[in-house]
């Protein structure tokens, strides 16, 4: 489909490339760097690191996806403002004739990791109207992506062990429902009530029923314990009640239990309930005293109604605080609980708008010399980083991450000292001793080489999940933190950091 | 593709709708209503009226989606927790011989109208199982969509006239980026940068050039005068320039006159600048002064950078305010204007989460009898109205729309006195008699019987422009306000009222 394809992108991408194909400069290879600018920021709070994601299906995309007849088509019918055609026949012979994306080679953070702002989580080197051609759907499969699998990371961390599961697809913008799926997956969900995306992902959808399925038992003369014993019949295995449709403690626990009683005698384990409205903590424990009280004390408690990774943090405050009141065990009430997460999830409540760019770094001149490319903007923080690069996590004494630097292409990491300069004030430094260094990791690969997919598991969704686990556990707590976290540390080398002062003062003078 | 088509829906609709089969409710007719709760309120201000959108492309998605082998092979492979199939081959046969959404009648208030909270504004009619699969997909694909309309209407309505270009590909979420374009041209853009979907549309996509162009040609020895030469040689007709790649005023303007006096020599008329960067009202000032001074009072001044309703309705004060201190004309400056808005348009900046629900309002019985249905929740603002309804829009003496009222299906909305009574608060009643109303508008139409599209332009973007600005110039003023509007009035007729308060008297007994 025409919208889908390799036109989906930005007017300008076109119009440029036509002018790089006049001008003999559209074969010319140019590094382009995405990177974000700052972490989400939810209003109320901060996050301290992100998760990448997204990696695998801009790849997939990419695979698929060239210039066709429709395509060529298209091109030729768009008009100037006096009436000409805007893109003449052998700019679109050479663009159509290039295929896809067949000259990209890039090098990427693979999915699933945390990462920090400003630094090049993924390189494109292509020639330079493909790149261009590029930015556009590259920084929308991925902005996307990566905003979702941060506040899920961030929804699993809150939720402290108990499982999470994403239900956002109704709230969720359109077709990127499926990507929230997978994005939430990648940032530690344990399924989606998505259907057909956990299916293609192969992870099991999750669901329990609607409030609507009371309301029908009882609009036909019927009750919600009918409706309760109508479900736990067709899913014996399977049967998780929602309880709020008429007044959770004295009706839906009640008819619950019933239900869950007989489900036991004919050999079936209940599974769970779920509370969809009302004080979800107070509801929670004393939920759980008159399951404890029915012999139910292993039967989940899925709370769900907008929740996010604050809501989430209070409720289990609030049970910590509460539940002794109801001689309920706040922390065995903690570990049976799941959280339905989904519409503030599926948007990234608080911070929906990505700060991720894709900047032009370096180009090869004609004489195939590579030079950097630098913007001056008005805020030192917004200048990107120059030249050809590589992105390394240094790992301190105790192996937890202590700083990404960012170098020159050349550089060599197993040097010590290790020389940290601060990215736009090059007078603050830092520098790490042998002994206080346990590792060096080089945190990208080369996932294309000239359009051909290097083989590995960058974009794999499995992957990724025992990636974002190992890269928290060396992540400090501080760092973690949900509210107001420390701020990681992300450096220039001392020779990227000269050649980015030296181009400033170049642009300068 | 399986993640696009009729299993695009929540897990928790495919097994209601085997119980309902399995029980023998899966055809009884039910009808949902679609509405949503509150305006978006974006932290520091709220809207007082939504914008519908979404409607043309949910139709055609019904149309084309149906069970196939694919899904009808996922289903069969889906299994409990203790390993048998999920879904029997009964109910398999009877929903893939179902076909699709063929059994679906449904009315609709058209895209492009102003709407208010907890109206039915969309009203589906169907068998209750295919309801149920519905409500995911067809909720997925009317909230952004609306959201996004509702957005755009208040930047143009900030905007005062001057043209508003959508630009938020890159940041919009995934393929919903599409959707951005189309609800945001709903919404009254005059176009975007998405190339394929302007094209898919009927719209023309617009664009300017990046600053990594400017950049090429710097580090190709080059500098940006000759990137400005390049792009005027190849777009004579469409020269819009990016000013700020350096320095806008002591380089970019300059650059931009000395190209755009080549041009006009070689005949062509220059079309613009885009400020990107910095105070962009002191900026747009600035460069009117020095364009007028070259003799160019008439080419646009395009500003982008992180632009919402507020940025724009700020931008504009300031230059009211500070144009006279440089000899500029501010209203002649505010006419040449064009915003660029991305970002913060296609993620509903400070509002990403729609309110949209999809709730059981009416169940036929097993004697083809209608029986309303009501869900009794802990507020009293969040319980649906019930039953079969109608949807109409009163207009005071002046022709000012002044409440939406909600009446039953058999309601004649030609009677005088009207009566209106507040939705929560039955004894809040408010009655206007003849010479206080000038006409009674149906807002909804039939959109689908049975399945088979009803003609019509509910679904047009054209006509949804159209309607989009004769509603907003029969809305009042103090609702249209960008921060703290009026609250437009929503009431429900005395009938309607009465069978709302006997259900919930009815329950609670």
């Amino acid at each position: 489909m025409l919208t889908e394809g390799i036109l989906f992108t930005d007017h300008y991408q076109l119009t440029m490339a036509q002018l790089y194909h006049r001008y003999g400069l559209a074969e010319r290879t140019a590094q382009f760097d995405y990177y974000f600018r700052s972490y989400p920021d939810y209003g109320s709070h901060q996050a301290g690191y992100c998760i990448t994601a997204g990696l695998g299906p801009l790849l997939d995309w990419m695979d698929r996806t060239w210039f066709g007849d429709e395509e060529v088509a298209a091109l030729r019918e768009i008009r100037t403002s006096v009436g000409g055609r805007l893109f003449e026949e052998s700019f679109i012979d050479w663009v159509a004739g290039s295929g896809g994306f067949g000259t990209v080679s890039m090098w990427a953070v693979p999915e699933g990791r945390v990462v920090h702002p400003n630094t090049p989580i993924l390189t494109v080197e292509a020639p330079l109207a493909v790149a261009q051609l590029l930015e556009t759907p590259l920084l929308n499969r991925l902005n996307y992506a990566t905003l979702i699998a941060t506040k899920t990371s961030r929804v699993v961390e809150a939720a402290g062990g108990a499982a999470v599961m994403e239900f956002g697809m109704r709230r969720a913008p359109d077709a990127a429902a499926n990507v929230a799926t997978r994005s939430s997956l990648v940032g530690g969900t344990v399924g989606s009530s998505n259907f057909a995306a956990s299916y293609h992902f192969g992870f099991p959808s999750k669901g329990t029923h609607a409030h609507s399925m009371v309301q029908v038992f009882m609009a036909d003369s019927g009750s919600e314990l009918e409706a309760f014993r109508a479900y736990a019949s067709v899913y014996p295995d399977d049967c998780l009640l929602l309880v709020d449709t008429i007044d959770t403690l004295n009706s839906g626990i009640p008819n619950a239990i019933t239900v869950f009683e007989e489900l036991r005698v004919r050999g079936h384990r209940p599974v769970g309930i779920r509370l969809d409205s009302g004080d979800l903590a107070h509801l929670a424990i004393r939920s759980a005293a008159l399951l404890d009280e029915a012999g139910f004390p292993d039967v989940s408690i899925v709370l769900s109604s907008e929740l996010d990774e604050l809501t989430i943090w209070q409720v289990r405050n609030q049970i910590l605080e509460e539940a002794p009141r109801y001689r309920v065990d706040a922390e065995r009430l903690l570990e049976r609980l799941v959280y339905g997460v989904g519409t503030r999830l599926a948007t990234s409540h608080g911070y929906p708008s990505p700060t991720g760019v894709f900047k032009l770094v370096a180009i090869e001149g004609a004489d195939s010399e590579w030079s950097p490319a630098i913007k001056i903007s008005e805020s030192r923080a917004k200048v990107p980083n120059p030249g050809r690069k590589r992105l390394w996590r240094i790992y301190d004494s105790r192996g937890t991450a202590t700083a990404d630097l960012v170098t020159l292409d050349d550089h060599d990491p197993y040097e010590r000292p290790i020389r940290l300069v601060h990215p736009s004030f090059p007078e603050v430094t830092r520098t790490l001793g042998h002994y206080q260094v346990s590792e060096v990791e080089s945190l990208r690969v080369k996932v294309l080489e000239h359009g051909m997919r290097v083989p590995g598991d960058a974009g794999d969704i499995g992957a990724a999940r025992r990636r974002r686990s190992a890269d928290l556990a060396r992540l400090d707590p501080g760092v973690r933190r949900l509210v107001n976290p420390h701020t990681y540390h992300v450096s220039l080398s001392q020779e990227l950091s000269d050649l980015k002062q030296d181009l400033i003062a170049g642009f300068k003078s």
